[in-house]
């Protein structure tokens, strides 16, 4: 069943080594003073804190900063900078960084619209509507969320324990800096975790059992081999271009919105993983390669075989011929190797320090009090299971 | 080598059979002056037109008709096409038809803003600046050309022999309304065309020796394993849903420039072709289909047969412990039996009424007095064997 959709994705990327010349144009569509947001002091040891100040300044632009923004963002950084566009009368943002700092200028941009709390655009029984929001333009440094290219932005509130996330087309950035050499500094842990996140996000797509376009399941293959491959090599060696321009834009597709199509389908991995890092603040992708496999494993059975079939041969190479339930075991233990010695992630939850403390009450929040509609049905008692699975 | 480039394609496809409902709102954004583009009496007999008609008149929109473009749309087409914007003072147009109608209507738009005769825009000699341009919105019919997402379009200008085309971002739709079942009623002919058209455009930038993102190498594999696969599916079975929706997006995607990344090189078989179909008035698609393998044999050496193996193996499937010239020579061979047993598409220039007559002045013209620097440059006498290969 070939369901209908609306391809509408007007970012404009400037991909590439030799790009940061566009910025300042793109910055002057919108005005004259820029709030650039960014997390630590990472954009200043590689030095691009300093290449965009100084386009910035050379332009004539007026430059304001907020800087701080942590991984897993806060709905506390969120609310300060939205304070500071208003203080400011701020036209138009500059996030600098990856999936956080972009996901957070997000919600920024949205709360300097408004005068109620940003946390009412995340808060499930409110729910506030997204009316307006001012325009973004980012500089990525992380292949990892694809934030720069979807309308997105998921954000952690402490004092409830919720992590939330929502899409919203007036969130979409105007335009995004895809410089792969921006990505050289990044850690291997780091790069491997962006890897499992990219990886996850094809997945979530990919293993549906309502047969969408063909064409995009050869495109989400195309996208995981690519992750499959150039994922160690950038580990390896940081500085390799090509490696890392891959990933880069990989990591925009994987979640831009194309490989969808029509298919509506909720997500499996994404919510068990948000009340994980909800509670223990451990890196998002680093909790979807462990609960990945496990959800695999735990959904694998006579009426979805045929999907981990088509994922084991055209993924991974597994020979067709054999039989599809020990492609489909083969095909997870393939991911697995992937994760776990490849991009050499923790393999359990033991490993992160994660005991089950706090599984019951995780899993029906994972559920939203009902079911998971996902590839496979989940209540409250599968996700649990699959959580203990994570356990060894 | 990885180029940088710019990736930007602002056009909102809708996709799917429930999409004309939102027709209007699309023209509406641009004013109430719709000029429809249309070619001959086929979106009459499939009810299109009554429907379009009914939609443009219930939301209270002037309409004004454009009828007769004809495939290979000619220079007098476009005139008359801007002469009738000028005169009603039309705010948007409306292409309703595949490639041709879009073509030409995208250099109505164009000429609808100036005062000089289209062709300057697309004589080489003249080159006349493309500043601003009517906008566009089209509802395809025929899944082929990719002018639905892509700025480009060819003109054909008989009392030159002139096919000429040209790119610019102000001919870009808006809006593109693509649905699959519009395609139902396209021969098996005409869908065999629009295949090899669509093959081609992706060959023509897969085939290239500078290796730019393997990710986009993976893309072109699979737009061209979906269109090996469903293009005799919709031969077969004209109203088969999910091949016409996998060859609609599929050519979409095949020419909108996602694709290309920053690889910048001219491409072979349409020039080649172009300067055919220019005196012949043969189907584009089928002038290609002939040209391809002959220009792929032309091309295959000791230098090139890493690109043809990697097609071959993972396009065809072919074994690749074999030797890569073997490979080579059999994703040809594979490719022919695509083309002329799976398409059923003549084989040959005599089987389509061409013979040597023009090769000299053709090749002179394909290589624009010099070389054509696509996969292999090509120089007139190189263009000049590669037609005399078709004749056999």
């Amino acid at each position: 069943m070939i369901n209908d959709f609306i391809y509408d994705i007007p970012v404009r990327v400037y991909f590439g080594r030799d790009q940061l010349k566009h910025l300042t144009a793109e910055l002057k569509k919108y005005g004259s003073r820029v709030l650039m947001t960014y997390g630590g002091g990472s954009i200043k040891r590689i030095g691009l804190y300093d290449r965009v100040v100084r386009e910035i300044k050379k332009a004539g632009l007026e430059l304001f900063e907020f800087s701080g923004i942590e991984p897993n963002p806060r709905i506390d950084s969120v609310r300060e900078g939205a304070r500071l566009c208003k203080e400011h009368r701020i036209d138009v943002l500059l996030a600098v960084g990856g999936g956080s700092t972009i996901d957070a200028t997000k919600w920024i941009a949205a709360g300097a619209c408004v005068d109620h709390d940003p946390w009412d655009f995340l808060d499930w029984s409110k729910w506030a509507p997204v009316n307006k929001a001012l325009p973004i333009v980012d500089i990525l440094t992380l292949s990892a969320t694809g934030s720069e290219m979807d309308c997105g932005g998921v954000i952690s509130n402490p004092a409830t324990k919720d992590k939330n996330g929502r899409l919203d087309p007036h969130l979409l950035p105007k335009a995004s800096f895809l410089d792969p050499s921006n990505t050289f500094s990044v850690s291997a842990y780091q790069t491997a975790c962006g890897a499992a996140d990219m990886m996850s996000h094809i997945i979530e797509v990919y293993f549906n059992m309502n047969q969408d376009l063909y064409m995009l399941d050869c495109f989400m293959e195309g996208l995981m081999k690519t992750i499959i491959r150039f994922a160690p090599v950038a580990m390896r060696k940081p500085d390799d271009y090509e490696a890392r321009a891959n990933l880069m834009w990989a990591s925009s597709w994987a979640i831009n919105g194309f490989i969808n199509g029509g298919k509506a389908q909720l997500w499996s991995c994404h919510p068990m993983e948000h009340e994980l890092s909800a509670i223990y603040d451990i890196t998002h992708g680093l909790g979807l390669a462990i609960l990945t496999p496990r959800w695999m494993e735990y959904c694998l059975d006579e009426t979805t075989v045929s999907k981990f079939v088509q994922f084991g041969v055209n993924v991974f190479g597994i020979d067709a011929s054999l039989q599809p339930m020990a492609i489909a075991k083969l095909a997870i233990e393939k991911l697995s190797a992937f994760f776990f010695d490849d991009l050499q992630l923790k393999r359990d939850f033991p490993s992160v320090g994660i005991d089950d403390t706090h599984f019951s009450a995780m899993a029906k929040k994972a559920v939203r009090g009902d079911t998971l509609q996902g590839f496979k049905p989940l209540r409250q008692q599968d996700v649990e299971t699959i959580y203990k699975m994570c356990m060894s």
